[in-house]
């Protein structure tokens, strides 16, 4: 009786997160995933080309435009977004198939997919932001990969996507990495002893 | 802008425990406000006398029936019961103090208390629960203070307190008391970066 007010232990849970680029949230999520085997983050299909290095079902599902296409129409995707021509997509039914078997699934997407999904998924809506806004120009200009042009670009971007942040249900200040790993993990611990009302 | 998202980080937290006797809920409380010295557990008011060892302000604060019934005309109490003809109840300005000092403020009452509050309160509630029935009757047992009577007495308690655990927004089931630590921890935690809506 006690553990059916947790829901059903054997189905994951769906966790949403969101950051602007350089707040190092690829590497905290990695770094939950590494240490809970139960957490997976979540693999999306795609109609790029595959990079150098790139692997198939681990990195990306790759399919052609048509085969993208035929899955749109089919509503076989939970959210999908087309950049620069390409499409990119979460399998609803790869995240169910995750869940059913007991697994946690992150869904790492920009904050239009993630209110776009408020409406019709339960999930737990993570937003990571940076200490500040200099602080986060200062680690854009340090990574050295991008032009003057294009962080300017991502800088206006997450501004954009600060002024969502009040719409998720939690916010981590990513000032010091194992700090703000700490915080993501007491989300994931605390959320698996909600109570399903 | 980004941390005012938290809410004020200068005001505290209120938690609302609640769980049957027997579970461990002194303890696992005993265990945060140990580690954390922002947090600390509420200190009722109460009419009765004082048992040896009770200090003052620390256990209780002891005040008389007439200062009681006029702390409740006054509004005072967030809460408070009357038990075999002695009142309890935690001082509504108290709890506040402790909050615009930046204490999380831990507030252990029963169900009926609890969800009294629910609908004036802003606060996380939080249910711990045995991991059975039995373990709970062989855990009121083996204390061995109390008569078999009062056991039974205990345990009817309980099951009326579990049916209303699907109220709560936690629940704890403590069969491991470490492990129970660690979820009050991270729901401590999580809390604390909860986007105020």
């Amino acid at each position: 009786m006690v553990h059916q007010l947790l829901g059903n232990k054997d189905v994951g849970l769906l966790f949403i997160v969101s950051a602007p680029a350089g707040t190092g949230k690829t590497t905290l999520v990695q770094m939950l995933t590494k240490k809970f085997p139960s957490v997976v983050e979540s693999i999306s299909y795609t109609t790029r080309a595959p990079r150098v290095g790139e692997v198939e079902g681990k990195d990306y599902y790759f399919v052609s435009k048509e085969k993208f296409q035929a899955l749109i129409a089919a509503g076989e995707f939970l959210e999908y977004v087309c950049l620069y021509g390409d499409y990119y997509g979460t399998s609803s039914s790869w995240v169910q198939a995750q869940q059913a078997a007991g697994k946690h699934v992150i869904l790492v997407i920009d904050t239009q997919g993630a209110l776009l999904l408020k409406n019709k998924c339960r999930a737990t809506y993570i937003f990571v932001a940076p200490p500040s806004f200099e602080e986060l120009q200062r680690r854009l200009l340090a990574r050295g990969t991008e032009g003057l042009e294009k962080i300017q670009e991502r800088l206006a971007i997450a501004i954009t996507e600060l002024e969502r942040a009040h719409l998720y249900d939690y916010m981590i200040v990513n000032d010091q990495l194992q700090t703000a790993y700490k915080v993501l993990k007491s989300i994931l611990v605390a959320e698996e002893h909600r109570v399903m009302q």
